[in-house]
C-alpha cells in the first residue's frame, strides 16, 4: 500500500496521476482535516472533499474544488439574510455538508461519513481524515487570529502571519488505521501540499510523527515549492513570514528528520546538494502537473525513487 | 388589530386580500407550526415560509409554496448520497431553512427566528408561529403513523387517516404575546385551511382555546370546503375518514362554540340554516379567490360581517 499525506488542490493532482500508476486500491490516503471549518451549523471539509472531487471527475477544473457547473443560490440567498458569503458554498457542494453533518449529528465518525462520500462518488482508493476530531487550524496575526478559512480566503491571504495553532489537537487522536497503515505501507508520499496548513496538521496529530519514524518504509516527500513559489496558495509567503528560506530547501528543513527522499523540481536541481546535506536522498523532475500526463509522469518517477 | 390564525396556502392567499384591505401592521398571523419537519438536521416550517413567501411576493405562483424560479441542485445530490428527496427542498428555499436552523441551534426562538425573517423578506404584518416547541403533527394510518408531511407529501395524502396526534403538545406554550392579542383583537379571523392540520394544531396549543373564548372580539371562521371539496390538500378525505359530513357544515360542526361567525361559499348557500343551527351568524360570498380582487373582495367582505 502506498500511503499518501495529503492536503487539497496540489496533492489531488498528484493523486490523480498516483492512482493511474498503481491500481487506485493501492493507495491509502491520509487527509488534512486542520482546514474544515463551521459554516451556517454545517462542517465543511474543503481538502477531503477536493481529494474526493478530483479523484471521482467532478472537481471544478477551473478553480481545483468544488463541483463542475455547480450554481451558488443558496449561498446568495443566505447573503440576502446576512449570512457571510466569502466561503463560496455551491448548491450541488452544499448537500456534501448537508449530509455530513447530518451524519456527524447521527453519531457517525467523520472517517464513516467519509467512507460514504468516498463510496457515493465511485472513489477506490481509502480515503481517511487524519483525525475525528475537529481540530481547525488557527492563524496567529498581528493583535489576533484567524480560523484558516478566514485567512486564506476572507482575507486572501493578506495578513502578515506570525504563527500557527493547531486547535485541540491534544486530545485528538489518529483515525483508526492510520497506524496499521503506515508502520506496513509500502512507501510514505509527502504531497506537495502546504507544509504548514495541509502537511503540517496531519504531522501534529499526536501519535503520526512516530508512526512516521518506526515505518521502514520510505517516506517522500514533494516540494510545493518551485523557484521561490508556490504554485498555489500561500505556501511562500508563510515560509517567509514564519522566518524559513523561501524555497524547496526551506521545506526540506521543515521536514528534516522525517522524510527520506526529497522530489525537487528541475528548475531548483541548484538545491540539490545543500538539501542532500540535510540527510535525505534528493529526487530531481519535473514537478509541475498540468495535464494528466505531467500528472501520471509525475507519480511513476517518485515511485521510481521508492 | 386583526388576528389571523393561519395554515399554508390557502390562508396566505386570503393574507394577501386582507393586507390590501388594512393595513400590513394591523394584521398579527398566528401560523400554524405542526406541520414543521425536521430533514437532513434542518428545521423546515412550511406554513410559517409559504406566508412569508406569499406576502413578499416571492412564492412560486404554480404551486403556492416554495420559491419562484428555484432550482432543485443541491435536493437532486442530496439523492445522489442515498438522502430522502420527496420533499422539495429548492435551493434558494434552502438558505431560510439554513439560515432558521443555524439560529435555532444558537439559541434563538422560532419566534426570535420568525422575526428575522419576517424582516428580512420585508413582511408589514406581524408573524408569529403558535409556539417555539417543536410539535410536529402525527397522521394516525392502519398500522402505525406518518409525520404529517410524510403523510402529504411523500404518501400524496393515499392512507386512510384513522387519526391525528398533535405531537408534544402537553409541553407546548402559546409564543409570548399571542394572550394579548387574541384579547384584544378587533376581530380573529380563522383562515380558510384544514381545521385538521392547519387550524386544529394551533387550537390544541394549551391556552389558546381559552384565549379564543374570552376575547370579546368575533371569530369569524371561513370555509375551507365548498361543494363537498377543498381546494387544494387533503380536507374533505381527512372529513370523510374522521366521520364528519364532507361538508363547510362538518368544519362548522368542528368550530362549534368557538367561532361566532362562519363564512360560506355562495355555492353552498343551502347550507346557511343548519349552520346557524349550530348557533353561529353565516356569511355567504364567493370565497374562490384566484385573482387579487378575488382576494381583496373576499376579505373586504368578511370584515363587513365583523
Amino acid at each position: 500500500m502506498i500511503v499518501a499525506l495529503a492536503g487539497g488542490v496540489g496533492a489531488a493532482k498528484l493523486l490523480l496521476g498516483l492512482t493511474q500508476v498503481v491500481r487506485p486500491e493501492q493507495v491509502a490516503i491520509i487527509c488534512n482535516t486542520g482546514d474544515d471549518i463551521e459554516l451556517f451549523g454545517l462542517r465543511i471539509c474543503p481538502d477531503l472533499d477536493t481529494v474526493t472531487y478530483t479523484l471521482s471527475g467532478v472537481v471544478n477544473p477551473e478553480t481545483g474544488w468544488g463541483l463542475k457547473g455547480d450554481t451558488f443560490q443558496c449561498l446568495d440567498n443566505l447573503g440576502n439574510y446576512g449570512g457571510e458569503t466569502w466561503f463560496r458554498l455551491g448548491d450541488r457542494d452544499l448537500a456534501t455538508h448537508l449530509w455530513r453533518t447530518h451524519l456527524l449529528h447521527q453519531g457517525f465518525t467523520l472517517m464513516q461519513v467519509t467512507e460514504r462520500m468516498r463510496s457515493a462518488f465511485g472513489v477506490r482508493s481509502q480515503l481517511i481524515p487524519m483525525t475525528n476530531e475537529y481540530t481547525p487550524t488557527r492563524i496567529l496575526i498581528d493583535g489576533g487570529e484567524l480560523h484558516l478559512q478566514e485567512y486564506l480566503v476572507r482575507e486572501q491571504c493578506r495578513p502578515r502571519v506570525r504563527g500557527l495553532k493547531y486547535s485541540h489537537m491534544e486530545q485528538a487522536r489518529p483515525t483508526s488505521g492510520i497506524e496499521q497503515l503506515i508502520l506496513t505501507a509500502e512507501a510514505v508520499l509527502i504531497c506537495p501540499s502546504n507544509p504548514f496548513i495541509s502537511i503540517g496538521p496531519i504531522l501534529a496529530v499526536p501519535g503520526i510523527m512516530g508512526f512516521l519514524h518506526r515505518t521502514p518504509a520510505p517516506v517522500v516527500a514533494v516540494s510545493p515549492i518551485i523557484c521561490g513559489r508556490a504554485l498555489k496558495g500561500p505556501a511562500a509567503n508563510m515560509l517567509q513570514q514564519l522566518g524559513h528560506a523561501v524555497s524547496a530547501r526551506g521545506v526540506a528543513e521543515i521536514y528534516r528528520n522525517l522524510v527520506d527522499v526529497f522530489v525537487l523540481d528541475e528548475q531548483d536541481a541548484n538545491l540539490a546538494e545543500e538539501i542532500e546535506d540535510l540527510g535525505m536522498r534528493v529526487g530531481v523532475m519535473d514537478t509541475v502537473m498540468n495535464t494528466t500526463e505531467e500528472k501520471v509522469k509525475l507519480a511513476r518517477r517518485i515511485l521510481e525513487l521508492t
